[in-house]
């Protein structure tokens, strides 16, 4: 299934492997933060919400490390048995490649439900690229999940709005929320030298790409909001490429502890 | 809906809102625990299926707390204005009356496994009487909610067959779970006073009579899984009546945190 791996370089398969950990490690931090408010309020009905979207995107997490598993076992002459629950929690922080802005503490739930819009445009417009991918399990992926992802993308970008145009404190903590994420966007649309590869390759998206219409449908929903876009800024860079926030340890202590604790599938 | 409220007396009203509160309770602190696991390991697809009974006891206590809620702003002369969230997060300790098996920590993913086909069986037997309740709100409750049991116990006892069935060491765990867990399960059976004037009343089960037939269940499940029914033992109560294990404290403080940081509700 996939591209023709015998055809295939070692560094194309290499390029692939990367490519395809980076869309994991990024759906799976992400689920983890949202996976907080489980049971822990304020909003019990909105609670089940954000905890079906971390479920939704561990479900996306799971397919994709799968398949990096399968890449990387048929691609080493080595005996090596990657598993995706090996990728997925027995990494090393230099070696996950998810995005700055999943791993930022969930502050309140306006910045919660912020980073899920700003994700789940992203998000959507990089499956629609990915549904012309050359290599047949990414496509099969992000048909699959695309179907989550434009209810993720309802779901926050209505937040957006109700907060944003709601009262005061509501608005005046909309734009807290834009003040500090906003310099975590600019990653999304830098590509990583895996991405360029990838995209050169066909297999995967130039992310570089996505950033028009990106701002596109934030302006769209800002405007609703009755919130603006940020002036240029600087922009944090890093996390595709293993260099991560102070953030990032306390969630893989977490993350592993009981992986590390209970390796539960041994016993 | 429900029973009709002019021809009941207020020892009803607090008897059947104390019943409703501690079906709740019971549901909204497993769920709590359970969601632990979300995105936490050792097994992504594990994660996947107990977070998802999560958010079922999760939605199962919403209907709950709705009820109550409703109840409570009825019976009162004062304005009151009881929500299913200041229910499930804004009361003190002593007024949660959840079983206390459900507030133990997680243990091992044994013990996890093991305490929620206790409950489980337990759930079933209850949602099967009270699908013959007097009250239409608790019998549409039941109703929803018993499609959701079902599965909750086919999974959990086949993890205990698996694991009681299993190796040397997933045997070993699983005996320690049974060890662990089995003093919390008399409280299933031992009526509050709430529960035998809510058995009396037609709405509420007796819990006394569920005991053989949960027995007899995990008999069945212990004998294909290689595991023993402990012999007599004490057993532990008072989650009943609001007197709860040290901790319960822990988790409330933690459930509590983001409601009273955030009233989210209130922006």
């Amino acid at each position: 299934m996939g591209i023709d791996h015998k055809k295939f370089t070692t560094l194309n398969k290499q390029t692939l492997i990367d490519y395809t950990l980076q869309l994991a490690d990024t759906t799976l931090i992400l689920a983890q933060r949202n996976s907080e408010w489980c049971a822990h309020g304020p909003i019990l009905e909105q609670d089940i919400a954000i905890t079906n979207i971390s479920l939704d995107l561990l479900g996306q997490s799971r397919y994709l490390y799968q398949y990096a598993a399968t890449l990387i076992n048929k691609s080493s002459d080595k005996q090596i048995n990657a598993t995706e629950d090996s990728l997925a929690y027995l990494r090393t922080e230099r070696e996950y490649k998810n995005l700055l802005i999943t791993e930022l503490p969930n502050g309140d739930w306006g910045q919660t439900v912020l980073r899920q819009f700003f994700f789940s445009v992203y998000q959507a417009l990089l499956f629609e690229q990915l549904q012309k991918s050359s290599d047949e399990q990414l496509v099969a992926i992000a048909q699959k999940s695309n179907k989550e992802t434009t209810y993720h993308l309802k779901w926050s970008s209505e937040w957006v709005m109700r907060l944003g145009d709601g009262t005061e404190e509501s608005h005046a903590r909309m734009n807290n929320a834009i003040d500090m994420l906003w310099e975590y966007t600019g990653e999304l649309f830098i590509p990583a030298e895996y991405e360029i590869n990838s995209a050169k390759e066909g297999f995967g998206a130039d992310p570089s790409l996505l950033k028009q219409p990106w701002l596109q449908k934030i302006k769209d929903v800002f405007e609703e909001a009755t919130l603006s876009i940020p002036s240029d800024r600087f922009m944090q860079t890093g996390g595709k490429q293993g260099i991560h926030t102070e953030h990032m340890g306390y969630i893989l202590t977490e993350m592993q502890s009981l992986q590390r604790t209970y390796p539960g599938a041994e016993w």
